[in-house]
């Protein structure tokens, strides 16, 4: 099959020449309601609805549909995508869609259609609450990460699954550039709010800053820890009163633990720090944070948990080999370990925020802000965090110290 | 070609068969001399010497050498030993022998005799001294480690190579096993000089030793920052009066950059730490340490100068596209980058050292200690020497202060 893209009113006769698809479907693509709702920044997206259930067709573009044909981008990532897809299935059967079929040649994954789901971001802007979020994030952090780390697996095994992903280049090298660099100096496709010009200009000429940035862009390139997820925001994720799904892994490779860790948690602080532009009457509830509070606690417990509970007859990790020997490094060791992530957490945090400010890509939990100097307001507040935490996360040893940071910003606007 | 392992037999006619080489000794087979003279641990190494030249032939064996059959060990090392010998050759050309041949089926690797060259830690255990060393060793640490780094090699470059090396599992094994985690515990092969138990003992119930052995051994499986020749020992150095080269890199593979640094310094301080046994009645002369101090300092200034000079008409690594474009920012990255090799670098030493008293592979500069007391002395204060850099290589931010600790070892035995 040679690539071409589907449209709307294309893709449910591509669709209806896969058996299993037809079967979920059923009836007969006459049936068939397609509607194309992408709202990301790279794909084609079809919600497809038929008599017997839906599915979500995700299809890749050879090039960034936020840009346009100018910067194309290999189909490639569509294979990434749903390689990560299937070794999340094994990981964190829950807390992903099943992947119901994929075409590397025509760059299509079809996957279940998540129904009542909604995108995280959206549901926060509109300030709804989810009691389950923070542990299902939690469950799907600690679990994909610890159970692809050299915690867990053989040496031999977690090199070459490194090595399955390391042709996601492309998909890295956006990552580089628009986390890492472009926004420290004034790059083409970089925006801003009206206001900010003057701290804009500090963080272009702030080297310690941007020294920690590039320390953070060190550590992305080079420290295959774990399977990353590799774009774990608010926009990544689906959910429900009762239910998280993660969704959109087309960035994934091995990489830092707590980069996935961080991205998530610098967009629970985003969201947090949008609170008070986003609802200017009210003082916030403080779920945000608490939410920030026991995704990390949460995270900590279930990767120290699944440390603890390596199965001593099955061959673990190259870094198990020494602390399985003695229960007393054992402990130590998860304490320095979960120190590392966390740092590494916080800089990641930092990064993102910033980026989300300055950089090309924005999130709706700034733009939803209608008063513009209000909105320019909560922003230059996240710099100013998002630096502070990024600049001094070796000093900042847990998240209580960080949210006292945050506190006041978030709670009285 | 089915493998089968060479004697000083069957080795002439083989390599009469093979046309570079026999142009290489000239004559006939019948003219030549062949020496099987492998001291390492691992493989046969032949010597051949026709009319017109010599050559080195080095097999691998399909296991330990200094063990046996029973340590099997795979014969594609010498596939990543030649790998790494023609990397080596375009980076660094004037420190390895140059690569004549190769036959991937006979795990055979046939290269320029190195002549009147000896081996670096044989030298340094008789005491001579070499005006040229140090600065060889910087020049191939910065040439190889810089040039295959983030900060000069584009990000696509880069992940293929780190491919390119990421089977070689059987041999970073090796490090993995003996140099992070036998040491620390009563591993079966490890062996200790008599007078030792007591500090044999303490330190492997010694949780903040074992902790940051750990901790390097995190960095070892997971920070392919540049390839490395892996094993960069003083047996891995062959030395004339003017010239020095790099052999044996079957170990390679990308890695982080402290681990090579470290490696050689850790070498050259236990040649440091057994001359107070080896020559009792001087006082040293302090050559060691003015190398290890010179080494250090060269491959500081030129690692620096290779990244100040990085050509803005060729693309350079993705680390360098923010600092290329402030030189204040060049500057801060640079010492950032440095003091973080050094840290690395610190860590590994200590981690050498160690094992080499404590583990499988010992050194000559301790075991040419005929004085039993004596030797055990030596070992006694090169451990306590390795703990400190090891466990304190974050307060110890350069090579002065370390040579403070040292310098009373090995000026007054």
């Amino acid at each position: 099959m040679t690539y071409y893209p589907l449209t709307e009113a294309t893709a449910a006769a591509h669709l209806a020449t896969i058996p299993v698809i037809g079967a979920v479907l059923g009836g007969t693509p006459a049936d068939w309601t397609v509607r194309e709702v992408g709202d990301g920044n790279l794909n084609l997206v079809f919600l497809v609805s038929g008599p017997e259930g839906g599915v979500a067709a995700k299809q890749a573009l050879p090039y960034v549909r936020l840009v346009g044909e100018s910067w194309p981008l290999p189909l490639s990532r569509a294979y990434y995508e749903r390689l990560a897809l299937a070794d999340q299935a094994r990981l964190a059967p829950d807390r992903v869609p099943a992947l119901l079929h994929h075409d590397d040649d025509m760059a299509l994954t079809i996957m279940e259609f998540l129904t009542p789901h909604r995108t995280l971001r959206g549901a926060l802007v509109e300030g709804l609450r989810y009691p389950h979020l923070a542990d299902h994030l939690a469950q799907f952090l600690a679990d994909t990460l610890f159970r692809t780390s050299d915690l867990a697996v053989p040496v031999a095994t977690k090199k070459a699954r490194i090595a399955a992903y390391l042709g996601n280049v492309a998909m890295c090298r956006i990552t580089e550039d628009l986390i890492f660099d472009e926004p420290y100096f004034d790059a083409p496709m970089n925006a801003h709010s009206v206001g900010l010009d003057d701290i804009v200009a500090a963080f272009r000429s702030d080297i310690p800053l941007r020294l920690a940035a590039q320390g953070m862009k060190a550590r992305f390139l080079a420290a295959p820890e774990a399977l990353l997820h590799g774009d774990l925001h608010t926009g990544s994720v689906m959910v429900t009163a009762h239910d998280s799904k993660v969704i959109d892994p087309e960035f994934a490779f091995y990489g830092p633990i707590g980069f996935d860790v961080g991205m998530i948690l610098g967009n629970l602080w985003i969201a947090a720090l949008a609170e008070p532009g986003l609802r200017p009457d009210g003082p916030s509830d403080g779920w945000l944070l608490a939410q920030a509070d026991r995704l990390w606690a949460g995270f900590a417990d279930r990767f120290a948990a699944h440390w603890r509970g390596l199965d001593p007859k099955i061959e673990s990790g190259s870094l198990h080999a020494l602390a399985r020997r003695d229960s007393a490094l054992l402990e130590a060791a998860i304490t320095t370990r979960l120190d590392q992530i966390w740092r590494d957490a916080l800089g990641f945090a930092g990064c993102e925020i910033i980026r989300r400010i300055l950089g090309l890509a924005h999130v709706a939990d700034f733009e939803s802000i209608a008063d513009v100097e209000r909105r320019a307001g909560c922003e230059r507040q996240a710099l100013l965090f998002a630096r502070d935490i990024l600049v001094r996360r070796d000093a900042l040893t847990d998240i209580g110290p960080v949210h006292r940071l945050l506190d006041p910003a978030c709670v009285a606007p």
